[in-house]
């Protein structure tokens, strides 16, 4: 119960202005931008929650690869709209890191995508890590239990 | 049977050489491009199958974005592999545009990522068509029936 | 003389935070990446100095294609880093608008690179207009004179 | 006078097909995107008169950032044409890479764009290399002299 409600709170907000070279000949962003907003939502949820972004990854000896990405596209950004977006961290015992995320139109709050995206853990050789890295136990130990 | 006989033969292949620009400092494609790799795929199989390409939909006066993409990652891509993308179209009776992806590396053949894009029709509002517009019915009629 | 120092004013600067998706497997910024860092600079610049972005030019019924462009790289940007990026606009009696860029690294201050943009105005055919708009004589008037 | 006609010949030709995720809103590939084309160029350049790829480059242990890039845009490409990036490799005795290139559309062979690139080669701790590289000095004497 009492890690639930701290898991409730692993949430972070990031905005990004779209770029002219983000929109399409529909005028609209073009749809494969979204999966560099969700990795912008995640890396700065990785400053926040300091220990899980790319770099700190790296540092570890592991890589944390994106293994699966799911995106809902509901309205379109256009240019000049600011995005927010929320990024969530789902968590589970295994050897993964698992995020939802919400993305809205700052202007009006309408969600425009949803999404999420599942990490796991290689070794410098690509091979997969079935247990959770030390250094993960430890994150989730600091910001989970 | 003979429609899904048919159907089954909806299928495009397009090969996709990684560039360098594509590749990120874990030394693997980044799991962005491979959205574009379906596109790539989306629009080959538009040109074998003509009419349902980006080109042809707009002529139409519609739009088809994309409103729902799923990826799934199983084995990096490095740089200067060729990727080989097999596009299927997947049919149905909805106002909706389907496709499955398998890409596999040229060289020996192995699944590096499959998934599923789907498209909706908005008219140049941007509002959702919710019957399949003249156009695509003729080409389904061409292609599948 | 008076004109020169007004101009020496319409200097802006913006920051951007380098993403995991822009750096190469030499683990540096890909080089076509500071092109869109430009990109940035010069419609920060247009909100700052209002009338000159993508979306002005387009209502005024007229497009500023970028006709020249001209990078000069001194340093490697690496993930994470904030680059600052100062956008000069250069005036001339021409109808063409010119910017001079340097682009900082945040924490030492370094120059990591140069460059220049023109940019010429054509109409919704792409014909050249030779003579400066009467939008942009008035951003003129308004910023310079 | 006979290593000026060999030089010449040191040109290679490769052929892009525009993607619909380089078009901008202005319906015509983003100015950004052809600093990509002349990497295509030049990496084809270097599978053809192998050993100046950059996956070459990395085996013999140097990195060759580009350190300046200069384009010259004629005319827009749009969706689904087709452009030939002619690749000129220009000789020198310093330790630089240097290469000028002309794109042209298939369609009709009009001029698109021009530019050129220039390497230098950084060691793996990014220090600048004054001499021609072993690796590179065989690559001239090979291909040039």
């Amino acid at each position: 119960m009492k890690k639930q409600q701290r898991t409730a709170a692993l949430v972070n907000e990031t905005s990004v202005r779209v770029r002219f070279s983000e929109v399409d000949s529909m005028r609209v962003v073009w749809h494969g931008e979204y999966i560099r907003y969700f990795e912008d939502g995640r890396e700065e949820f990785g400053r926040r929650f300091a220990g899980i972004g790319y770099a700190d990854i790296a540092r570890s000896g592991y890589l944390a690869p994106v293994v699966d990405a799911h995106l809902q596209y509901k309205s379109p950004l256009r240019v000049n709209d600011t995005a927010i977006i929320e990024t969530r961290y789902i968590d589970s015992e295994a050897a993964k890191i698992c995020f939802e995320y919400t993305i809205r139109r700052a202007d009006d709050g309408e969600v425009v995508a949803t999404g999420s995206t599942m990490q796991v853990f290689v070794d410098s050789d690509y091979e997969l890590i079935l247990l959770q890295p030390d250094f993960f136990a430890a994150w989730r130990k600091k910001w989970i239990k």
